[in-house]
């Protein structure tokens, strides 16, 4: 089974250990093997003191090559700030946002590799071949996109306004210079139509999947393709499971609920004549499942199932239900 | 008085510890301020990894600050390498070259600076202001010179020679690339002009201070000043004080002694009609008293003092040595 996962940083990375577990699991039981594919976010993405800094790549790299710290949360385990306490003393880069020093070594050699004209989807390709992912990487697109935030105080960087101010100056909407002229990362529309099954991780639907599906050829690569395309909610029970997407769905006008996310993303094939939109099928947690009851008449199929990835055994699981929803 | 230095790393900057513990003790003792700069050769720096690495900059930078690592003779003491490790990892940069993490936040914040337009000699004041130095730092030039070493087996870059091969490639000659067309950074003519003394500092002839003084202009304001310029030698009884400038000197055929070394920077004011070199004075080793002695009539003025740098105190005893031979 060819399987594209559309996936952000941390949560999308949790989600991607979930299946890949599932597919080890089910080639080990004989029952057929499979082909896993992560179109990452790279709307966060910035330059940062002459380096290319790709959080959310970077998540899923680690943690797919077990060297991500599980206690944070993010950024590698053992990690220490030594170089970050230097720049601090120059005055150059945000001191609010700490580079690891490990991590240092990864945007040194990614800006390295891009400033010798190698594109983002090949320095992905050549930093995942130092570990067994299992999972093929593809950025969602080479080209430079940004994330702002528009606040009543002014303009703000993605990272300033969710590392430095923890989301908490009320957003009126986001910006993504960039992405308009973007296009797909080579590989990422040829995945999607020879997917058999299309995931979206429950990420930030704003901010880590949004910028993904947004990129003109991406979204009408999801509305061709023969593959099913299954979302999971990142909302349970009226909150958010991790990070601060309640924060960026209030900024475009959307209920921080399973229902209200589903229509925000909207059915492929509509039961009623209202425009297309990206989803088939929605996971979400059994709390929800009365929420989201209404939903199956806008055209979209929901199956409620046990939502916290709280191990890697709930993660599979939950990759399972997404799957058996095909 | 206005003392100008001339050096290179990590000679220069025991050189210039001295000077600067001359200076003080003068003050101290009533005897008149002293306005100390040092001219620093660039002829090393590069870019790697896309970080502009300057190496005798960031030695006399650390030797002054007192941040360097005494033990090991360069870096900033208390390093680790641990981003190193991680571009090993990577397979960018030059394993054999190492970057400390401490180093590495000077080498960012640098690199982040001249990207963004600001010259050398403005990052080099920036960062001077992090301690009290107690002299004025110029680099010989902000435009970038390369140095090229041509072997039998081909052309290195420098760093290539002397740190991965330690110099034991036998070197036919040095190339500077971009050192025709490199102009002196602003500051250095008018700091040479105005000078009392310019000292030459007992660094590498050839590639710390034979880039200095090849800058198209440096070399005429030496030629031109009214303060006297004093050498100090490099070697003592036919030796290196330390480094490989013996591998260097044989490259350009000048011989391993003090003597030699006057004879190829060349006197200023020669006795007979040769063309007109750097030296009014070259401060030897009593060891090499009596192979100086033919100097004189060359035109250079000599003097034979210790001049091992053992320590601080026989540092600024040598840097008094040195005005006193004004």
């Amino acid at each position: 089974m060819r399987i594209v996962v559309l996936a952000g940083g941390v949560g999308g990375s949790r989600f991607l250990l979930g299946v890949r577990a599932w597919a080890r699991a089910e080639e080990a039981a004989g029952r057929g093997r499979h082909e896993l594919t992560a179109v990452i976010n790279t709307g966060d993405d910035m330059w940062l003191t002459g380096l290319r800094i790709t959080p959310d790549l970077d998540s899923v790299l680690y943690t797919l090559a077990g060297v991500n710290d599980t206690e944070r949360g993010w950024g590698r385990a053992g990690e220490t700030e030594r170089v970050s306490a230097e720049l601090d003393a120059w005055g150059v880069g945000w001191p609010w946002f700490t580079l690891g020093d490990l991590d240092l070594g990864a945007h040194i050699a990614r800006s390295s590799w891009l400033r010798a004209g190698i594109p983002l989807h090949e320095v992905v390709a050549r930093m995942s071949q130092r570990w067994e992912l299992g999972v093929r990487l593809l950025p969602a697109t080479n080209d430079e996109v940004e994330t702002r935030v528009v606040t009543d105080s002014g303009e703000l960087h993605f990272q300033e306004w969710w590392t430095r101010h923890r989301a908490a100056l009320p957003a009126r909407s986001f910006r993504h210079p960039g992405l308009e002229s973007a296009r797909p990362a080579p590989g990422v529309l040829d995945a999607i139509a020879a997917a058999d099954v299309v995931l979206l991780a429950p990420s930030n639907p704003v901010v880590s999947i949004g910028p993904i599906v947004a990129i003109p050829g991406t979204r009408e690569a999801l509305a061709t393709t023969t593959a099913p395309v299954i979302g999971v909610s990142p909302i349970i029970g009226g909150a958010v499971v991790r990070g601060m997407a309640d924060a960026c769905l209030t900024a475009i006008g959307v209920e921080t609920d399973a229902a209200a996310v589903a229509l925000h993303y909207g059915a492929r094939h509509p039961a009623h004549g209202s425009a297309p939109g990206l989803l088939d099928g929605w996971l979400v947690d059994e709390v929800d499942a009365a929420g989201v009851a209404p939903l199956v008449a806008t055209g979209i199929r929901t199956r409620a199932v046990p939502l916290w990835m709280r191990d890697l055994d709930t993660s599979a699981a939950l990759a399972a239900e997404a799957i058996a929803l095909v």
